[in-house]
């Protein structure tokens, strides 16, 4: 059986997650579709709409076969490790190939992207640092360097988010020496940004969440995702009475900067050049997590990365635990159909990493960062839910025939 | 002018502290009554019922001159520390005399305690050692070992509450040579511990607090609060939507514990012996407070001293920053009447530490503990209630002519 993989949030999963799995699965010939997903936080330093455990539901009845986790630590990175994290697991799990969608859509630009950045890394990562030093955020450098080092030619466009992913993703797979392959598809109608819905069935998952946000309700979006998606999210909040979003963990994220001490915030990851001073100056006079992030937000700093911080803050995430990551360590399984269990089966022996199914079997420290994660994630509902989705946390995979 | 000092929680202020501070007043000759009065969490390790603003307006308007704040540092503490730092705080401002309502009612049995047990020091810590190894509280033994030194005669019963906070006033006075005379009068009708309200229109704080959670109004306790702390407690309410109790707090709490590690737990300032560990595995399981505690508690631990290490993870409060804490370093003012204005212009000169009465005119740090307890206690409350009280921690104090 030949296994294709994406890396996916599917927050919430939409009919442009549809139409990613299909073409991906054309594209590659695969007899199956394999997604790794983020846990309760996301690369955009953001709690998921949903638990993991509804995503993966999700995906499974939109045409995915198998859904894993990509652990916290990986998750809430920028891209490089990111991606990193994502392809390795994919790798580890027998994936002859993975496919992603890209503003670019052809494969090629991708990989002369890798190899021109790696002969060049040292005047590539001079070049970024110095544009950094004029004030410009870290994609933006990233994106002059290369056409710095390129000869003024951006033969890849690296200020589009979806390109930058995929550079990372195809870097991460040449330069492990990985036998995966990759494959990219064009991203169709709405920009990873776009926050706005139009009358085209494809939106953007942004521009979806914030239209559920605003109305606190579903049927704004109803075009934009499948039916499936519609009944899992409408049970989500019968069960749990709310969406989760920042403002949930505000009290939680305020209460924790402004308890710790300066130097135990410097502990956390991510957190340096002093911000925690500034973190603990703005969340005295804060109100909201919006209103707090608008204080802390300078020119220095994108969004993204205060809002990772900020969820390092949160999951209190210590520069010493995440230094030594440098790949994943396990395989967690979330969910899966018939086809899904089937390519378990194939590949299960050889695995190069434990494959964990029930959290109560597997017995080692590196899942801790998972596991509290999941649970401040749960501290946001209050109870009884967030004792019933900490119990889904250690129940079996989601299993869809 | 001569000064009476009293050592108060007033949580709420009510008919019987009414009594004990005309009664106190009367038997000591004094000018004016200084109430040395804890700040948001209490000795019991709890949350006050309402802010020490709204307490100290309530004592004001009941009979008390003056209103000063026993730091955290020693009003979360056992009877001992609590003792010390409250009739060091008297002695600083220049009190002639401190009067506290105990079971006994007579002054004689405090002082020939002290002097038996400071006498015989090393024999009482070994008796009550050797009753704790056996299974007793602290408490418990304390008494047991009085009851031995003394030949059997416990000529004070020591296993009452308020002799156990008096002995501990009257040793802090006679052991640290302070000026400042002991004086007790009779605690009437309700004990400490009474739960019951009764036709008697003195009740205990903790039976009118129990009686306004249960029913959250105040009618059911009109007849043993006087007039002015019905109206300062009714306004708290509409302003605030909520009285402070331990559930308010237990999202944060549960948070502390799960996102903390076993090491960062243990450096908690009376976290001992691993019952972090203890802590831990209960939270998991926890969805209140009451159910925590009552998880929590073994016949090792009272239920106060497993409630004071709750404040203290909360308030984030370490080892190390409660070890040098010996006797107070500041004098904060709460508030005051024109008589409590007038006394303070006669002592201020000689005050042998900083009196505060605007925060921002204070810069040294070791008023920080108070401000994050402050800042903690003040979470509780939703918006904009939590930066309202926040503003007032910062204002001039409390002016009542």
């Amino acid at each position: 059986m030949k296994a294709c993989g994406l890396v996916v949030e599917y927050n919430p999963f939409h009919n442009g997650h549809v139409l990613h799995a299909k073409e991906s699965r054309e594209k590659t010939g695969a007899d199956i579709v394999v997604a790794v997903m983020s846990g309760p936080f996301l690369q955009r330093g953001e709690p998921a709409i949903a638990s993991k455990w509804k995503r993966a539901e999700m995906a499974l009845n939109g045409g995915i076969d198998l859904v894993i986790e990509l652990p916290y630590a990986f998750a809430t990175q920028k891209a490089e490790i990111f991606a990193k994290g994502s392809i390795s697991l994919l790798e580890s799990l027998g994936c002859d190939s993975f496919c992603f969608g890209s503003e670019d859509g052809r494969i090629e630009p991708f990989i002369t992207a890798h190899r021109i950045l790696t002969d060049n890394s040292a005047a590539f990562d001079a070049a970024i640092k110095s544009y950094m030093d004029a004030g410009n955020s870290y994609p933006s450098s990233a994106a002059k360097a290369y056409r710095l080092i390129n000869n003024g030619d951006a033969a890849l466009d690296l200020t589009k988010p979806n390109n930058i992913l995929g550079k990372e993703y195809v870097s991460a797979a040449l330069s492990n020496g990985f036998s995966i392959r990759p494959y990219t598809i064009q991203r169709v109608a709405a920009g990873y940004h776009e926050t706005k819905l139009s009358k085209d069935p494809i939106a953007s998952a942004t521009g979806i969440r914030k239209a559920i946000h605003e109305h606190q309700e579903l049927d704004p979006v109803s075009s934009y995702i499948p039916q499936t998606t519609m009944n899992a999210l409408d049970q989500y909040l019968s069960n749990y009475h709310a969406f989760h979003d920042w403002e949930m963990y505000w009290t939680m994220l305020k209460y924790r900067i402004l308890s710790s001490s300066l130097i135990e915030l410097a502990e956390i990851y991510e957190i340096e050049e002093g911000i925690e001073h500034r973190m603990k100056e703005v969340a005295k006079q804060s109100s909201s997590f919006t209103g707090f992030m608008a204080a802390l937000k300078t020119k220095r700093y994108t969004w993204t990365r205060l809002q990772r911080m900020c969820v390092h803050v949160l999951t209190h995430t210590l520069k010493e635990q995440v230094i030594h990551n440098d790949q994943p360590t396990y395989i967690r399984l979330l969910g899966m159909n018939g086809r899904g269990q089937e390519y378990l089966r194939t590949v299960k022996k050889g695995l190069p990493l434990p494959l964990i199914a029930k959290l109560s079997s597997y017995q080692k420290q590196d899942i801790n960062m998972d596991l509290r994660a999941a649970q401040v994630y749960a501290l946001g509902l209050s109870e009884p839910y967030q004792a019933d989705l900490m119990k889904r946390e250690y129940e079996a995979p989601i299993i869809i025939k």
